[in-house]
């Protein structure tokens, strides 16, 4: 039955993206729609002792400043983890719209519309702030001693902790360190790196008279935004109307909730205006005022027995989460799950995961979500164990991976585990036999190395995690699925049209989507957490079938044709030796004033998306210049729906990887702020840099969702760093600490290494 | 329980109109538009030889040419009886897109899309055709001569009949007439008059490369526009996505389907230039080129017993259908079975309606939709009746008037009959016995007169007519209400909304509506035939049973309350002594992945909504003017939703109804076509044309629908003329048999009264 699932469709959205015709936040233009530019702390921590907004709202065509002082002051977060929190676990609130106490570079203090952009610009800055400078902190481990500057000094439970110490126990960590034989340790430093996505933060926000807020917007969980922004601005959720235009250019997590704060900026705007206004973020306001993936320290002891079975784990993550939350207490959560807890049976366990304030631009989600964080320090400790014992890193790995039958923390379970055919088809594919330790001399040295993870496929039971979907058919038997999830990029929206037509037996093209519009579909907590297709297709299973059910009584009654074994292939109805169109039928029951409509919700269960990746480096002793020259990243995704999709995402997470091990850095320059405020001093992984990758899907069939998916769009960037520095190591000797491998932190090192061995 | 119903709520759209921020599908404008122009036949009836576009297709700016040539010939009807005709009655289908053999003046052979307006009206005339005039026919008794040129030889069934002749039979009216004690005749002239609504014909349509076609437009039924699309242009119809934006700039009936040919040209343009194209008609070309109230002949025969018991009634209506159909064939059915034989109960009936082919613009639905043509014949008899009677017109009424037990030819219960409670009502505000049959001398002459009839709520079952809606309750427990219903200007989605909060027991101002778009609401007939407050209003009812019903029996289950006798107030759910808020249950199923959702369909019940109105006229027998001074309009509108709304609706109406009998007329020019282009030579009834209106509301509390609502938005326009008529006869003791009582008219059958005296 499977006409679709498995085939390469191209995606929908294709030819419309490439061609320019699609259209995204920053093409929204209404009519008499005006222009928001921010004022911004330039203090890293300071009080506003007065704020002067006259000569502004003077200027001819400026309709509305927003300050901290006329604007709500209510406390929000920005992550949807401020709407998917489940009971109990109170999410930390931590933001207003505008604030008078900034705590970073950047922080807003007020906004203004105007009827352009130029107009609006002028306006801030003659808008008169005098600052009282304040102490402020940046680092993590500076952040958490005693007599630090508090940034959040009435939110923070701990010594600039936000929320709370993420803990995690399992077994008696201590007794099995006992009865270790064999224990390394490692600590690491992991920088901050962007997102980098290709459309900036971007809201457009009209407030209506009937008291109805539509928002045009780059986020990639259009409800859970819905619901911050009624919260915060105090309006019934019906009446607040979040919307994709239907795309967004790009996510990977920075706007799981809010896009930095472009929805909250126009917001507050249009309600004091009353016309249509447009906030879009600058390159390098997007840089250097939103979400940056956590960066900071992690240790980790392990250890083994001599035969190589781990018997205990311990580590420990001090991660920047900057000024404010956001997602800052579930990532260090996911950063210990997944990341150090997740991949390999460890019988005692104990991990520490603290997320910190420091008065720096705020951290967020970013693909992985804490999970590459915690598999570098474990791939570190297993490399090094490894090396200890004197194994084969890949058989000390597979021994150790999460059997289907092994005890562990996961409060679901565990479902089908390719790891370890991933360990095997990605070594086979890099040549791991013929090139791992063999010995290196010269300029130019090549080396192989490899790692692996798992991390999950949506947040439930985690977080609040579901999806609701109507599903329709129209009067020629035709189909539109209504979901409220985004297409942000990674062709999701083909994939489960695929799902859809083979559940439901109609052709691929007579079936569209409605998505990313809060209005349209019910309620889907987002595209997020590698959740879009493993969860969404599930709930489109579950009211498929009962739209098939529907229809399928009302063709027994109707023509009189047997319900028993009826089915539906390619439009058409059959029951034993009877057919109808669904064309035919829908008209009929159009005819009689029935359309055949289903919705229903569902919590998805979860699942593991298991791999391995193993990569080709070339290192110039001389430069410094590491060049990855190859990835072989073999991943379990269950069940392939699109392999060119699935590939797309593999893909590119391998390239962010290249860019998060060799690359990436977001660099603080004390008094002014990050340096990093585009592409021209971002140092992205470019066309030159792009390794082969070789993509490999290793079906496992998971039980667990249908068809025997599992998710795939974060995983791809997870273990590509590690790998990276495994295949450093072994080509020089050197294993790094500390990412990215620039060639100065390259250089250096080699530079060391020489004079130890002098 | 009734919180909301009842209520002068403003209207939800009120300020946004007032305040020029609310969207119509002028104000669209998308990122690439085209503009499109549109070459039109000069020539009433014709061939074209040859055309050549070689010379507008090489004009820098121009993007595409659609001709009769290079774009669909499916033969379809721009109305929407195309989708909604039972089945056995084939729909006429006589229009293409473009064509070859233009058969009105205005006819479409070609249009252009281009960067801008500019550019497309230079491209247009740079289109070379040669034409080939043919004979043509302008007059519908001309028409169905057998000599006449055909119009549509081989669509019409009849010597230029589109579709049928209507034929209604009751009783028998030959045995009738014989019977009859006394006997009067009728022939009419009914001029054809324009909707004129605000916003002219307009679409802007977007093909995807996906294969969806997004179609912004000015349609009242957005489902069915998008079938008759997806059908004339072979597309699925999940993937023809019709939206207004949301508002629409009046209708009245001219576009139920497609707005003149706006979305069709718009479509087969961006078709050919794969970019979004915007189409919208100039005032001329509304005026001229798109439908208009149904002009002709009606002549009618009535006989009753000397006591004034009506015994035969016989009509036979002619009327200009123009070039095509549209809902030629409907309407005189209409015609007939509201407008003749609706509102008296005569036991021997017999119509006939013709609805004629002539080489003239388009006639189609307009308020009333045939009614007002039947009533006027009919009133003009009864009027006749009671003179030769010697009896009070509105005493012969109330005696003849349908009772709920008479036998009828309706083929649904009577349900509650006010009118005479209206005539009552319309007399005694407009002065009747004090003022009728007074003598009448001088310069300035005063007289009332008064006309009663009946309509339908909507168009079951005489056709496909059913809604459907999804409800959903949100996060925090506010409302979203989904219907394909448009809003084109009556309040609807207001009066539905009180309807949905006191069905549910939610607050008003916590429920929204989303309407008029066909991907994000199920299937919806549309706005049309006096239905959308009464039908919808039914589905609604039906879905928030089942709504309530799945909170409820959640409610019971989670928060251990009493599911018996469970009810919701003001957004709390009760139960015996225990409550709980909407808003926290909703977020508890929230935590719980659980969101509330309910679709339903519905084929509703037909109700008649009565009327009977007065009104009082000042006629200068020197000058011919005829002022109308105030109409008393009686409505049983079964009951009132919003008094404020349901009043517009009956304003609006009867100020149409001056214009038809006193003012507005088209007026054909023999080789030049249609005189009037605009509301320079149009007489619309301007602000010194308005009498007082004084709108009484009648409620009968009709048992079919819900509250005992009837349709209110189309009947007050249906019985002004003939009062108005009855009224200058009272004045000046001259019956009109022709409208409208034009200045020159008036005192041309003065003279000749006086001629006649003399």
């Amino acid at each position: 039955m499977e006409k679709y699932v498995g085939k390469d469709i191209p995606r929908n959205d294709g030819y419309d993206k490439a061609t320019g015709r699609g259209l995204f936040t920053h093409d929204i233009f209404l009519p008499h729609m005006l222009y928001a530019k921010v004022l911004r702390s330039p203090y890293a921590h300071a009080r506003v002792v007065s704020i002067d907004t006259s000569e502004a709202e003077k200027m001819k065509g400026v309709r509305a400043v927003c300050t901290f002082e006329n604007t709500t002051s209510k406390l929000f977060n920005t992550s949807a983890t401020m709407v998917t929190t489940n009971p109990g676990a109170e999410p930390v609130r931590d933001q207003t719209v505008f604030t008078g106490e900034p705590k970073y570079i950047g922080d807003e203090i007020a906004a203004v519309a105007a009827d352009t952009e130029k107009i609006a610009e002028e306006a801030v800055k003659k808008i008169k702030v005098e600052y009282e400078e304040l102490p402020y902190v940046l680092d993590p481990l500076e952040a958490i001693k005693d007599d630090a500057p508090d940034v959040q000094p009435e939110l923070a439970h701990k010594k600039n902790i936000c929320g709370e110490v993420i803990e995690i126990n399992f077994g008696d960590v201590n007794k099995g360190f006992e009865d270790a034989e064999v224990v390394v340790d490692a600590f690491v430093k992991l920088p901050r790196v962007k997102q980098a996505q290709m459309e900036t933060h971007a809201a457009v926000a009209s407030y209506k008279s009937d008291g109805t807020l539509e928002v045009y917007s780059t986020t990639q969980t259009p409800h859970p935004t819905k619901m911050i922004i009624a919260y915060t601005f105090d309006l019934p959720e019906s009446k607040v109307h979040v919307k994709n235009p239907p795309y967004v250019g790009g996510g990977f997590g920075v706007r799981i909730g809010i896009s930095g704060k472009a929805e909250m900026i126009a917001t507050a705007l249009t309600m004091r205006a009353k016309r249509p206004v447009k906030f879009v973020y600058t390159r390098a306001e997007d840089f250097l005022y939103s979400d940056t993936r956590h960066g900071g320290y992690l240790k980790g002891r392990l250890g083994a027995k001599k035969d190589g079975t781990f018997v205990a784990l311990d580590t420990t993550a001090w991660l920047n989460t900057g000024a404010y939350a956001t997602f800052g207490v579930e990532l260090l959560g996911v950063c210990g799950a997944c990341g150090t807890a997740g991949t390999y049976h460890v019988p005692n366990l104990h991990y520490s995961g603290y997320p910190v304030y420091t008065n720096q631009e705020t951290a967020g989600a970013f693909r992985g979500f804490g999970t590459p964080q915690g598999t570098f320090i474990v791939e570190t400790l297993v490399d090094a164990m490894a090396k200890k014992l004197d194994m084969d890193p890949i058989e000390l790995r597979k021994m150790n991976t999460m059997k289907e039958t092994d005890d562990n923390w996961f409060p679901f379970s565990l479902g089908s585990i390719g790891v370890n055919e991933c360990l095997d088809k990605a070594a086979a594919e890099i040549g791991w036999k013929e090139k791992r330790g063999k010995c290196k001399e010269g300029k130019i040295r090549r080396g192989v190395g490899i790692a692996c993870g798992t991390h999950v496929s949506n947040a439930a039971p985690f977080c609040v995690d579901y999806n609701a979907v109507t599903l329709r058919i129209e009067q020629d038997g035709s189909m539109v699925v209504q979901s409220g999830i985004p297409e942000i990029g990674p062709g999701s929206t083909t994939a489960l049209l695929q799902v859809t037509a083979d559940e439901m037996g109609i052709d691929f093209d007579k079936i569209t989507m409605q998505f990313g519009d809060t209005k349209a579909g019910p309620f889907d907590i987002g595209s997020h957490a590698t959740r879009t297709l493993y969860t969404v297709s599930q709930v489109i299973d579950k009211a498929a079938k009962k739209l098939k059910a529907d229809i399928f009584d009302y063709t027994a009654e109707l023509m009189k044709m047997d319900r028993e074994g009826m089915y539906m292939e390619g439009g058409v109805i059959i029951s034993g030796d009877k057919k109808v169109a669904l064309k035919d039928l829908a008209y009929e029951a159009h005819l009689r004033g029935k359309q055949f409509i289903e919705s229903d919700s569902m919590v998805p269960p979860n699942s593991l998306p298991w791999y391995a990746q193993a990569a080709e480096v070339e290192v110039d002793m001389e430069t410094g210049m590491v060049k990855v020259l190859k990835v072989a990243a073999a991943h379990d995704v269950g069940k392939v729906v699109n392999p060119r999709l699935a590939e797309g995402q593999i893909e590119g997470g391998v390239i962010q990887g290249v860019g998060y091990a060799c690359r990436e850095e977001m660099t603080y320059v004390d008094g002014k702020g990050f340096y990093n405020s585009g592409f021209h001093n971002y140092m992205l992984p470019t066309a030159d840099d792009v390794p082969e990758v070789v993509s490999i899907l290793v079906e496992s069939n998971d039980p667990k969702g249908i068809y025997g998916i599992k998710g795939i769009g974060e995983v791809g960037v997870c273990p590509t760093a590690p790998a990276i520095v495994s295949a450093v190591e072994d080509a020089t000797g050197i294993r790094f600490h500390e990412i990215p491998m620039t060639p100065g932190r390259v250089l250096k090192a080699i530079k060391e290494k020489e004079q130890e061995s002098a």
